[in-house]
């Protein structure tokens, strides 16, 4: 759970370093930034904003954006209808993000890109100054991501 | 065809324009950005500067540049391997492009974007300043790419 002032805070530092990135958003979109604190209650050290560009049945691009040392909880993307599930691309835009894949471990600075395959164990944290991923992906199915965390929930309360 | 002088041009310029709206490229990249005449030998009217980031067999993503008034030629993505063609939605960063899309035009503002049907004619052209633009899409296959001008040649010959 979050609370309303977390929730709005998120949201500003999410616009204010995509801002800072180059990145420009529409009212619409600042608006619509998702916070995502999985469940935790602990959002500067487990969680993500992110805002989702377009998500058809094809394809899916979206902005992550991270505060400074900020983790997202180690997940892998199902099969689902008869694909493989979601393959994704992240590639930092700005800061730093250490991605773990596979056990294995790799750091992306601005215009470092990698490929995650489908249905494959990862986690990403950022730097010390936060980061700004840019995700290139298949179709995006959130709600069927499993988290090796059992008390991670991928739909934010707040309240 | 395009002479040595106006592709290092091109891929000089391109870069620049990318550097200007935040996008940070690796080295290997800066050589790889993709130079298209259309084989029409008038790239400053009609052309295009390309840097896919990647494409699979499932999505794609690139950031497409473009000189002042530079106009991409008509065309559309028809389909292949049993999928509809090409979806692709392209999101303004810098300057102006207006698109044509089956009649309609719009214009596109850093912020604003729009998704191309598969299989449906369209062109595009930068505004004063040139354009930046990004592209999300399914997977890309250029050369299946058909054009509406019968001169069009999608490999750019350099001479």
């Amino acid at each position: 759970m979050i609370s309303r002032d977390e929730l709005g805070e998120a949201q500003a530092y999410a616009a204010e370093q995509l801002a800072a990135c180059g990145i420009v958003l529409t009212d619409a979109e600042r608006h619509a930034i998702e916070v995502a604190d999985f469940g935790l209650s602990r959002l500067r050290e487990a969680g993500l904003m992110l805002l989702v560009y377009v998500n058809t049945d094809r394809y899916c691009a979206k902005e992550l954006v991270l505060y400074p040392g900020q983790a997202c909880p180690e997940h892998r993307h199902p099969p689902f209808d008869g694909t493989p599930g979601k393959e994704e691309t992240f590639r930092c835009r700005c800061g730093l993000v250490t991605l773990s894949v596979g056990g294995r471990e790799l750091v992306l600075r601005p215009g470092e890109q990698f490929t995650i395959p489908p249905d494959t164990l990862h986690f990403f944290q950022a730097g010390p100054d936060g980061a700004v991923v840019s995700e290139f992906s298949s179709t995006s199915r959130d709600d069927l991501d499993v988290f090796t965390d059992p008390n991670v929930q991928r739909a934010t309360v707040v309240g």
